[in-house]
Protein backbone atom coordinates (compact mmCIF):
# COMPACT_ATOMS: atom_id res chain seq x y z
CA UNK A 1 0.00 0.00 0.00
CA UNK A 2 1.06 3.43 -0.68
CA UNK A 3 -0.14 6.62 1.08
CA UNK A 4 -1.02 9.53 -1.34
CA UNK A 5 -1.17 13.12 0.16
CA UNK A 6 -3.97 14.83 -2.19
CA UNK A 7 -3.98 18.44 -2.75
CA UNK A 8 -7.46 19.68 -3.69
CA UNK A 9 -9.27 22.89 -5.06
CA UNK A 10 -13.29 23.07 -5.08
CA UNK A 11 -16.39 25.15 -4.91
CA UNK A 12 -17.71 24.78 -2.12
CA UNK A 13 -21.10 25.94 -3.24
CA UNK A 14 -21.64 22.74 -5.13
CA UNK A 15 -21.55 20.91 -2.04
CA UNK A 16 -22.87 19.63 1.06
CA UNK A 17 -19.18 20.24 3.13
CA UNK A 18 -16.82 17.53 2.87
CA UNK A 19 -17.98 15.00 4.93
CA UNK A 20 -19.73 11.60 3.41
CA UNK A 21 -23.29 11.62 4.14
CA UNK A 22 -25.77 9.13 2.36
CA UNK A 23 -27.53 10.83 -0.85
CA UNK A 24 -25.95 14.14 -0.26
CA UNK A 25 -23.45 15.62 -2.43
CA UNK A 26 -20.22 15.68 -0.18
CA UNK A 27 -16.68 16.50 -1.33
CA UNK A 28 -15.11 13.58 0.82
CA UNK A 29 -17.88 11.60 -1.40
CA UNK A 30 -16.83 12.69 -4.50
CA UNK A 31 -13.40 12.31 -4.08
CA UNK A 32 -13.90 8.78 -3.25
CA UNK A 33 -15.98 7.89 -5.91
CA UNK A 34 -13.17 9.52 -8.54
CA UNK A 35 -10.78 6.95 -6.79
CA UNK A 36 -12.86 4.05 -7.20
CA UNK A 37 -13.89 5.24 -10.67
CA UNK A 38 -9.94 5.46 -11.31
CA UNK A 39 -8.20 2.82 -9.28
CA UNK A 40 -11.26 0.18 -8.44
CA UNK A 41 -10.46 0.58 -4.69
CA UNK A 42 -12.97 1.83 -2.32
CA UNK A 43 -11.25 3.78 0.15
CA UNK A 44 -12.65 7.01 2.01
CA UNK A 45 -9.78 9.53 1.92
CA UNK A 46 -9.09 11.64 4.97
CA UNK A 47 -9.54 15.50 4.74
CA UNK A 48 -7.15 18.12 6.61
CA UNK A 49 -10.33 19.01 8.61
CA UNK A 50 -14.24 18.98 7.70
CA UNK A 51 -14.88 22.17 5.26
CA UNK A 52 -19.01 23.26 6.06
CA UNK A 53 -21.21 23.66 3.25
CA UNK A 54 -20.62 26.83 1.36
CA UNK A 55 -17.01 26.99 2.17
CA UNK A 56 -14.39 26.87 -0.42
CA UNK A 57 -11.11 25.56 -0.86
CA UNK A 58 -7.76 26.74 -2.42
CA UNK A 59 -5.54 23.86 -1.14
CA UNK A 60 -7.46 21.35 1.15
CA UNK A 61 -5.31 18.44 1.64
CA UNK A 62 -6.53 15.00 1.68
CA UNK A 63 -4.64 11.44 2.42
CA UNK A 64 -5.11 7.65 1.50
CA UNK A 65 -4.09 4.55 1.54
CA UNK A 66 -4.26 2.94 -1.97
CA UNK A 67 -2.50 -0.39 -3.46
CA UNK A 68 -2.77 0.68 -7.03
CA UNK A 69 0.58 1.17 -8.57
CA UNK A 70 -0.83 4.01 -10.92
CA UNK A 71 2.29 7.06 -10.59
CA UNK A 72 0.48 10.16 -8.90
CA UNK A 73 0.97 12.17 -12.39
CA UNK A 74 -1.46 9.84 -14.59
CA UNK A 75 -4.08 9.72 -11.57
CA UNK A 76 -3.93 13.28 -11.24
CA UNK A 77 -4.86 13.60 -14.92
CA UNK A 78 -7.41 10.33 -14.61
CA UNK A 79 -9.35 11.98 -11.26
CA UNK A 80 -9.46 15.36 -13.03
CA UNK A 81 -11.07 13.65 -15.63
CA UNK A 82 -14.01 11.75 -13.92
CA UNK A 83 -14.40 14.88 -10.88
CA UNK A 84 -16.91 17.20 -11.70
CA UNK A 85 -15.26 20.91 -12.86
CA UNK A 86 -16.27 22.35 -9.38
CA UNK A 87 -13.43 20.26 -8.08
CA UNK A 88 -10.05 19.65 -9.41
CA UNK A 89 -6.40 17.69 -7.84
CA UNK A 90 -4.03 20.11 -7.90
CA UNK A 91 -1.01 17.92 -6.63
CA UNK A 92 -0.90 14.27 -5.84
CA UNK A 93 2.33 12.88 -3.94
CA UNK A 94 3.95 10.22 -2.13
CA UNK A 95 4.08 10.37 1.65
CA UNK A 96 5.33 8.54 4.67
CA UNK A 97 2.88 5.80 5.38
CA UNK A 98 2.51 7.34 9.03
CA UNK A 99 1.34 10.74 7.58
CA UNK A 100 -2.58 11.63 7.80
CA UNK A 101 -3.87 14.96 6.57
CA UNK A 102 -5.10 15.90 9.52
CA UNK A 103 -3.11 14.47 12.70
CA UNK A 104 0.16 15.88 10.37
CA UNK A 105 -1.08 19.16 10.11
CA UNK A 106 1.28 21.74 11.48
CA UNK A 107 -0.33 24.95 9.97
CA UNK A 108 -3.45 26.22 8.14
CA UNK A 109 -4.13 29.32 6.31
CA UNK A 110 -7.86 30.48 5.98
CA UNK A 111 -9.40 33.48 3.75
CA UNK A 112 -12.66 35.60 4.17
CA UNK A 113 -13.77 37.94 1.33
CA UNK A 114 -15.95 40.77 1.72
CA UNK A 115 -17.32 42.87 -1.16
CA UNK A 116 -17.50 46.15 -0.09
CA UNK A 117 -19.51 47.55 -3.39
CA UNK A 118 -23.25 48.29 -3.61
CA UNK A 119 -23.90 45.83 -6.65
CA UNK A 120 -21.90 42.29 -6.40
CA UNK A 121 -21.67 41.27 -9.93
CA UNK A 122 -23.07 37.81 -10.64
CA UNK A 123 -19.85 36.32 -11.23
CA UNK A 124 -18.82 36.72 -7.23
CA UNK A 125 -22.25 36.05 -5.53
CA UNK A 126 -21.14 32.98 -4.98
CA UNK A 127 -17.02 33.46 -3.87
CA UNK A 128 -17.69 36.46 -1.36
CA UNK A 129 -19.88 37.72 1.33
CA UNK A 130 -21.64 40.88 -0.02
CA UNK A 131 -21.50 43.57 2.65
CA UNK A 132 -21.67 46.81 1.36
CA UNK A 133 -22.27 48.55 4.67
CA UNK A 134 -20.10 51.32 6.82
CA UNK A 135 -17.39 49.96 8.26
CA UNK A 136 -14.24 51.62 10.49
CA UNK A 137 -11.91 49.29 8.60
CA UNK A 138 -9.11 50.58 10.99
CA UNK A 139 -11.17 49.26 14.12
CA UNK A 140 -11.17 45.82 12.43
CA UNK A 141 -7.56 46.10 11.63
CA UNK A 142 -6.79 46.96 15.31
CA UNK A 143 -8.72 44.15 16.53
CA UNK A 144 -7.71 41.46 14.44
CA UNK A 145 -4.39 41.94 16.05
CA UNK A 146 -5.89 40.52 19.45
CA UNK A 147 -5.95 36.92 18.56
CA UNK A 148 -2.26 36.30 17.52
CA UNK A 149 -1.09 34.48 19.91
CA UNK A 150 -1.83 31.33 22.09
CA UNK A 151 -5.43 31.70 23.47
CA UNK A 152 -8.99 29.59 24.39
CA UNK A 153 -11.08 30.45 21.20
CA UNK A 154 -14.00 29.02 23.07
CA UNK A 155 -16.08 32.20 22.70
CA UNK A 156 -14.86 31.66 18.76
CA UNK A 157 -16.68 28.14 18.73
CA UNK A 158 -19.86 26.68 17.69
CA UNK A 159 -21.07 23.39 19.01
CA UNK A 160 -19.48 20.68 17.15
CA UNK A 161 -22.36 18.06 15.90
CA UNK A 162 -18.90 15.79 15.54
CA UNK A 163 -16.83 16.81 18.62
CA UNK A 164 -19.72 17.10 20.90
CA UNK A 165 -20.32 19.95 23.44
CA UNK A 166 -18.50 23.00 23.45
CA UNK A 167 -17.61 22.52 27.17
CA UNK A 168 -15.01 23.48 29.69
CA UNK A 169 -13.87 19.73 29.36
CA UNK A 170 -12.37 19.99 25.76
CA UNK A 171 -9.34 21.45 25.00
CA UNK A 172 -9.98 25.02 22.93
CA UNK A 173 -6.70 25.95 22.92
CA UNK A 174 -5.28 26.89 19.55
CA UNK A 175 -2.28 29.16 18.29
CA UNK A 176 -2.91 32.10 15.76
CA UNK A 177 0.74 32.41 13.95
CA UNK A 178 -0.96 35.66 12.10
CA UNK A 179 -4.17 37.39 11.72
CA UNK A 180 -4.61 40.33 9.32
CA UNK A 181 -6.58 42.30 7.22
CA UNK A 182 -6.03 43.55 3.73
CA UNK A 183 -8.32 46.26 1.68
CA UNK A 184 -8.53 46.24 -1.99
CA UNK A 185 -10.27 48.06 -4.77
CA UNK A 186 -13.54 46.38 -3.15
CA UNK A 187 -12.59 44.02 -1.33
CA UNK A 188 -11.91 43.50 2.29
CA UNK A 189 -10.35 40.19 2.68
CA UNK A 190 -8.56 38.34 5.83
CA UNK A 191 -6.39 35.99 6.43
CA UNK A 192 -5.80 34.18 9.36
CA UNK A 193 -2.55 31.28 9.76
CA UNK A 194 -3.10 28.81 12.79
CA UNK A 195 -1.70 26.02 14.03
CA UNK A 196 -5.81 24.65 14.28
CA UNK A 197 -9.10 26.31 14.53
CA UNK A 198 -12.23 24.91 16.04
CA UNK A 199 -15.74 24.37 14.64
CA UNK A 200 -16.97 27.91 12.26
CA UNK A 201 -13.87 29.75 14.38
CA UNK A 202 -12.87 31.78 11.12
CA UNK A 203 -16.38 32.76 10.52
CA UNK A 204 -17.11 33.66 14.08
CA UNK A 205 -13.89 35.69 14.32
CA UNK A 206 -14.97 37.38 11.43
CA UNK A 207 -19.20 37.95 12.27
CA UNK A 208 -17.27 39.69 15.46
CA UNK A 209 -14.84 41.55 13.54
CA UNK A 210 -17.84 43.19 11.67
CA UNK A 211 -19.23 44.39 14.91
CA UNK A 212 -15.58 45.73 15.60
CA UNK A 213 -16.31 47.99 12.53
CA UNK A 214 -19.58 48.59 13.14
CA UNK A 215 -19.02 50.37 16.06
CA UNK A 216 -20.65 47.69 18.28
CA UNK A 217 -17.93 46.70 20.01
CA UNK A 218 -14.22 47.66 20.29
CA UNK A 219 -10.72 46.23 20.01
CA UNK A 220 -10.49 46.12 23.77
CA UNK A 221 -14.00 43.79 23.32
CA UNK A 222 -11.86 41.14 21.56
CA UNK A 223 -9.61 40.58 24.50
CA UNK A 224 -12.27 40.18 27.11
CA UNK A 225 -14.44 38.09 24.52
CA UNK A 226 -11.50 35.70 24.47
CA UNK A 227 -11.10 36.10 28.34
CA UNK A 228 -14.63 34.89 28.60
CA UNK A 229 -15.21 31.44 27.30
CA UNK A 230 -18.22 32.18 26.10
CA UNK A 231 -19.94 31.89 22.66
CA UNK A 232 -22.33 33.96 23.58
CA UNK A 233 -19.63 36.71 24.42
CA UNK A 234 -18.68 37.00 20.33
CA UNK A 235 -20.47 38.09 17.30
CA UNK A 236 -22.65 35.93 15.16
CA UNK A 237 -21.15 33.70 12.40
CA UNK A 238 -20.39 35.36 8.42
CA UNK A 239 -21.81 33.10 5.93
CA UNK A 240 -19.87 30.13 4.86
CA UNK A 241 -19.66 31.58 0.96
CA UNK A 242 -16.87 34.41 1.65
CA UNK A 243 -14.45 31.28 3.21
CA UNK A 244 -11.46 29.95 1.99
CA UNK A 245 -9.20 27.23 3.14
CA UNK A 246 -5.94 28.30 1.49
CA UNK A 247 -3.49 26.23 2.70
CA UNK A 248 -2.61 23.37 4.94
CA UNK A 249 1.39 22.55 6.07
CA UNK A 250 3.34 20.21 7.23
CA UNK B 1 -46.00 55.86 -19.29
CA UNK B 2 -41.72 56.45 -19.25
CA UNK B 3 -39.29 54.10 -20.99
CA UNK B 4 -36.56 52.80 -19.33
CA UNK B 5 -33.39 51.48 -20.29
CA UNK B 6 -32.18 49.10 -18.01
CA UNK B 7 -28.72 47.94 -18.20
CA UNK B 8 -27.88 44.11 -16.53
CA UNK B 9 -25.38 41.75 -15.64
CA UNK B 10 -25.89 37.69 -15.00
CA UNK B 11 -24.46 34.99 -14.80
CA UNK B 12 -25.54 33.14 -17.89
CA UNK B 13 -24.90 29.18 -16.08
CA UNK B 14 -27.80 30.40 -13.84
CA UNK B 15 -30.47 30.27 -17.03
CA UNK B 16 -31.88 28.88 -19.87
CA UNK B 17 -31.27 32.04 -21.58
CA UNK B 18 -32.71 35.22 -22.28
CA UNK B 19 -35.91 34.78 -23.29
CA UNK B 20 -38.72 33.84 -21.60
CA UNK B 21 -40.36 29.85 -22.04
CA UNK B 22 -42.68 29.01 -19.72
CA UNK B 23 -41.84 26.79 -16.63
CA UNK B 24 -38.03 27.58 -17.78
CA UNK B 25 -35.22 30.15 -15.75
CA UNK B 26 -35.04 32.98 -17.95
CA UNK B 27 -33.58 36.01 -17.47
CA UNK B 28 -36.33 38.00 -19.17
CA UNK B 29 -38.48 36.21 -17.66
CA UNK B 30 -36.83 36.36 -14.34
CA UNK B 31 -36.38 40.63 -14.67
CA UNK B 32 -40.13 40.59 -15.57
CA UNK B 33 -41.34 38.82 -12.27
CA UNK B 34 -38.92 41.79 -10.66
CA UNK B 35 -40.68 44.38 -12.37
CA UNK B 36 -44.01 42.75 -11.30
CA UNK B 37 -42.93 42.30 -7.97
CA UNK B 38 -41.78 45.89 -7.17
CA UNK B 39 -44.26 47.73 -9.80
CA UNK B 40 -47.31 45.79 -9.51
CA UNK B 41 -47.07 45.98 -13.73
CA UNK B 42 -46.85 42.99 -15.80
CA UNK B 43 -44.56 43.97 -18.63
CA UNK B 44 -42.10 42.26 -20.96
CA UNK B 45 -38.54 43.83 -21.06
CA UNK B 46 -37.26 43.57 -24.41
CA UNK B 47 -33.55 42.48 -24.81
CA UNK B 48 -30.93 44.20 -27.15
CA UNK B 49 -30.79 40.25 -27.79
CA UNK B 50 -31.27 36.89 -26.94
CA UNK B 51 -28.56 35.61 -25.18
CA UNK B 52 -28.14 31.53 -25.22
CA UNK B 53 -28.02 29.24 -22.31
CA UNK B 54 -24.97 29.31 -20.53
CA UNK B 55 -23.98 32.82 -22.19
CA UNK B 56 -23.17 35.62 -19.69
CA UNK B 57 -23.76 38.69 -19.61
CA UNK B 58 -21.33 42.31 -18.52
CA UNK B 59 -23.55 44.90 -19.79
CA UNK B 60 -26.66 43.07 -21.39
CA UNK B 61 -29.73 46.24 -22.20
CA UNK B 62 -32.89 45.55 -21.94
CA UNK B 63 -35.99 48.34 -22.27
CA UNK B 64 -39.60 48.46 -21.14
CA UNK B 65 -42.51 51.16 -20.86
CA UNK B 66 -43.85 51.45 -17.60
CA UNK B 67 -46.20 53.52 -15.57
CA UNK B 68 -45.10 53.60 -12.01
CA UNK B 69 -43.37 56.90 -10.94
CA UNK B 70 -40.82 55.22 -8.98
CA UNK B 71 -37.60 57.01 -9.59
CA UNK B 72 -35.11 55.24 -11.71
CA UNK B 73 -32.13 55.20 -8.75
CA UNK B 74 -34.61 53.42 -5.96
CA UNK B 75 -36.42 51.00 -8.73
CA UNK B 76 -32.69 50.52 -9.20
CA UNK B 77 -32.03 49.15 -5.82
CA UNK B 78 -35.34 47.25 -5.22
CA UNK B 79 -35.21 45.41 -8.05
CA UNK B 80 -31.68 43.95 -6.45
CA UNK B 81 -33.47 43.01 -3.92
CA UNK B 82 -35.70 41.06 -5.11
CA UNK B 83 -33.98 38.86 -8.09
CA UNK B 84 -31.27 36.33 -7.29
CA UNK B 85 -27.60 37.68 -6.73
CA UNK B 86 -27.07 35.80 -10.27
CA UNK B 87 -28.52 38.77 -11.60
CA UNK B 88 -28.01 42.12 -11.05
CA UNK B 89 -29.06 45.80 -12.41
CA UNK B 90 -26.51 47.95 -12.99
CA UNK B 91 -28.40 51.14 -14.55
CA UNK B 92 -31.47 52.54 -14.86
CA UNK B 93 -31.86 55.38 -17.10
CA UNK B 94 -35.05 57.36 -18.40
CA UNK B 95 -34.90 56.95 -22.39
CA UNK B 96 -36.94 58.73 -25.40
CA UNK B 97 -40.75 57.03 -25.76
CA UNK B 98 -39.15 55.53 -29.15
CA UNK B 99 -36.51 53.80 -27.54
CA UNK B 100 -36.06 49.78 -27.98
CA UNK B 101 -32.88 47.84 -26.72
CA UNK B 102 -33.18 46.27 -30.14
CA UNK B 103 -33.77 48.49 -32.80
CA UNK B 104 -31.92 51.42 -31.55
CA UNK B 105 -28.65 49.55 -30.68
CA UNK B 106 -25.89 50.31 -32.84
CA UNK B 107 -22.94 48.52 -31.54
CA UNK B 108 -22.38 45.44 -29.37
CA UNK B 109 -19.50 44.17 -28.25
CA UNK B 110 -18.61 40.49 -27.05
CA UNK B 111 -15.92 38.69 -25.17
CA UNK B 112 -14.62 35.18 -25.16
CA UNK B 113 -12.48 33.67 -22.64
CA UNK B 114 -10.47 31.21 -23.16
CA UNK B 115 -8.66 29.26 -19.70
CA UNK B 116 -5.04 27.84 -20.89
CA UNK B 117 -3.40 26.34 -18.33
CA UNK B 118 -3.53 22.96 -17.79
CA UNK B 119 -5.93 22.72 -14.37
CA UNK B 120 -9.13 25.16 -14.55
CA UNK B 121 -9.55 26.61 -11.17
CA UNK B 122 -12.89 25.49 -9.70
CA UNK B 123 -13.78 29.07 -9.44
CA UNK B 124 -13.19 30.00 -13.24
CA UNK B 125 -15.15 26.47 -14.28
CA UNK B 126 -18.50 28.10 -15.57
CA UNK B 127 -17.20 31.08 -16.88
CA UNK B 128 -14.36 30.26 -18.97
CA UNK B 129 -14.14 27.73 -21.89
CA UNK B 130 -10.97 25.15 -20.45
CA UNK B 131 -9.00 24.58 -23.81
CA UNK B 132 -5.35 23.39 -22.36
CA UNK B 133 -4.27 21.80 -26.14
CA UNK B 134 -1.60 23.42 -28.11
CA UNK B 135 -2.50 27.05 -30.11
CA UNK B 136 -0.76 28.87 -32.38
CA UNK B 137 -1.94 32.46 -31.33
CA UNK B 138 0.18 34.52 -33.48
CA UNK B 139 -1.88 32.71 -36.62
CA UNK B 140 -5.47 32.90 -34.43
CA UNK B 141 -4.13 36.89 -33.94
CA UNK B 142 -4.10 36.98 -37.75
CA UNK B 143 -7.09 35.12 -38.88
CA UNK B 144 -8.92 37.36 -35.98
CA UNK B 145 -8.26 40.31 -38.66
CA UNK B 146 -9.38 39.11 -41.51
CA UNK B 147 -12.98 39.52 -40.44
CA UNK B 148 -13.05 43.15 -39.69
CA UNK B 149 -15.21 45.35 -42.00
CA UNK B 150 -18.80 44.44 -44.04
CA UNK B 151 -18.70 41.31 -44.73
CA UNK B 152 -21.87 38.09 -45.20
CA UNK B 153 -21.55 36.39 -42.19
CA UNK B 154 -23.49 33.45 -43.46
CA UNK B 155 -20.91 30.88 -42.60
CA UNK B 156 -20.59 31.72 -39.20
CA UNK B 157 -24.16 32.10 -38.77
CA UNK B 158 -26.28 28.76 -37.38
CA UNK B 159 -29.88 28.36 -38.39
CA UNK B 160 -31.55 31.07 -35.86
CA UNK B 161 -35.31 28.90 -34.59
CA UNK B 162 -37.24 32.30 -34.00
CA UNK B 163 -35.67 33.58 -37.36
CA UNK B 164 -36.34 30.72 -39.73
CA UNK B 165 -34.14 29.04 -42.28
CA UNK B 166 -30.34 30.61 -42.79
CA UNK B 167 -31.18 31.02 -46.24
CA UNK B 168 -30.09 33.54 -48.92
CA UNK B 169 -32.95 35.70 -48.66
CA UNK B 170 -32.35 37.06 -45.13
CA UNK B 171 -29.76 39.44 -44.45
CA UNK B 172 -26.69 38.18 -43.26
CA UNK B 173 -24.36 41.31 -44.22
CA UNK B 174 -22.93 42.69 -40.88
CA UNK B 175 -19.73 45.13 -40.06
CA UNK B 176 -17.22 44.30 -37.73
CA UNK B 177 -15.84 47.43 -36.32
CA UNK B 178 -13.08 45.50 -34.35
CA UNK B 179 -12.27 42.04 -33.68
CA UNK B 180 -8.60 41.09 -31.24
CA UNK B 181 -7.09 38.45 -29.17
CA UNK B 182 -5.41 39.68 -25.70
CA UNK B 183 -2.66 36.57 -24.11
CA UNK B 184 -2.94 37.07 -20.57
CA UNK B 185 -0.95 35.04 -18.05
CA UNK B 186 -3.67 31.81 -18.25
CA UNK B 187 -5.94 33.08 -20.86
CA UNK B 188 -6.61 34.05 -24.07
CA UNK B 189 -9.53 36.37 -24.55
CA UNK B 190 -11.38 37.48 -28.28
CA UNK B 191 -13.16 40.60 -28.07
CA UNK B 192 -15.09 41.67 -31.02
CA UNK B 193 -16.86 45.07 -31.69
CA UNK B 194 -19.56 45.13 -34.45
CA UNK B 195 -22.97 46.90 -35.34
CA UNK B 196 -24.96 43.24 -35.04
CA UNK B 197 -24.10 39.86 -34.68
CA UNK B 198 -26.26 36.50 -36.21
CA UNK B 199 -26.97 33.36 -34.31
CA UNK B 200 -24.21 32.11 -32.68
CA UNK B 201 -21.82 34.35 -34.86
CA UNK B 202 -19.05 34.97 -31.91
CA UNK B 203 -19.33 31.43 -30.95
CA UNK B 204 -19.01 29.99 -34.49
CA UNK B 205 -15.79 32.75 -35.33
CA UNK B 206 -14.63 31.28 -32.22
CA UNK B 207 -14.11 27.60 -32.89
CA UNK B 208 -13.22 28.53 -36.27
CA UNK B 209 -10.13 30.27 -35.04
CA UNK B 210 -9.26 27.58 -32.69
CA UNK B 211 -9.27 25.66 -36.10
CA UNK B 212 -6.42 28.14 -37.30
CA UNK B 213 -4.59 28.00 -34.29
CA UNK B 214 -4.54 24.25 -34.02
CA UNK B 215 -2.83 24.13 -37.97
CA UNK B 216 -6.30 22.89 -39.47
CA UNK B 217 -6.90 26.41 -40.94
CA UNK B 218 -4.61 29.02 -42.19
CA UNK B 219 -5.86 33.16 -41.96
CA UNK B 220 -6.39 32.85 -45.33
CA UNK B 221 -8.91 30.38 -45.05
CA UNK B 222 -11.38 32.61 -43.35
CA UNK B 223 -11.34 34.72 -46.24
CA UNK B 224 -12.41 31.77 -48.57
CA UNK B 225 -14.80 30.96 -45.13
CA UNK B 226 -16.40 34.10 -45.40
CA UNK B 227 -16.51 34.09 -49.64
CA UNK B 228 -18.30 30.62 -49.20
CA UNK B 229 -21.84 31.49 -47.78
CA UNK B 230 -22.04 28.55 -46.28
CA UNK B 231 -22.06 26.99 -42.91
CA UNK B 232 -20.36 23.65 -43.39
CA UNK B 233 -17.15 25.95 -44.27
CA UNK B 234 -16.38 27.32 -41.07
CA UNK B 235 -15.77 25.64 -37.55
CA UNK B 236 -17.32 24.26 -35.14
CA UNK B 237 -19.34 26.09 -32.43
CA UNK B 238 -17.28 27.12 -29.30
CA UNK B 239 -18.78 26.41 -25.71
CA UNK B 240 -21.51 28.96 -24.61
CA UNK B 241 -19.92 29.73 -21.36
CA UNK B 242 -16.98 31.35 -22.43
CA UNK B 243 -18.65 33.72 -23.84
CA UNK B 244 -19.59 37.62 -22.42
CA UNK B 245 -21.85 40.31 -24.05
CA UNK B 246 -19.98 42.85 -22.70
CA UNK B 247 -21.79 46.31 -23.90
CA UNK B 248 -24.35 47.66 -26.18
CA UNK B 249 -24.07 50.85 -27.65
CA UNK B 250 -27.07 53.14 -28.75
Amino acid sequence: MRTLKIVLSYDGFEFRGWQVQPGLNTIQGTLAAGIERVTGERVLPQGSGRTDAGVHALGQVASCAIASPIPGSNLLKALNNVLPPSTRVLEIEEAAPDFHARGSAVAKTYRYRIFRGDICPPFLARYVYHYPFPLNVDEIFLASDRVVGRHDFTSFASVDPERGANDSGLNNIRTIFSSTWHAGESELVYTVRGNGFLHHMVRNLVGTFLLVGKGTLTPDDITRILRACSRPAAGPTAPAHGLYLVKVEY
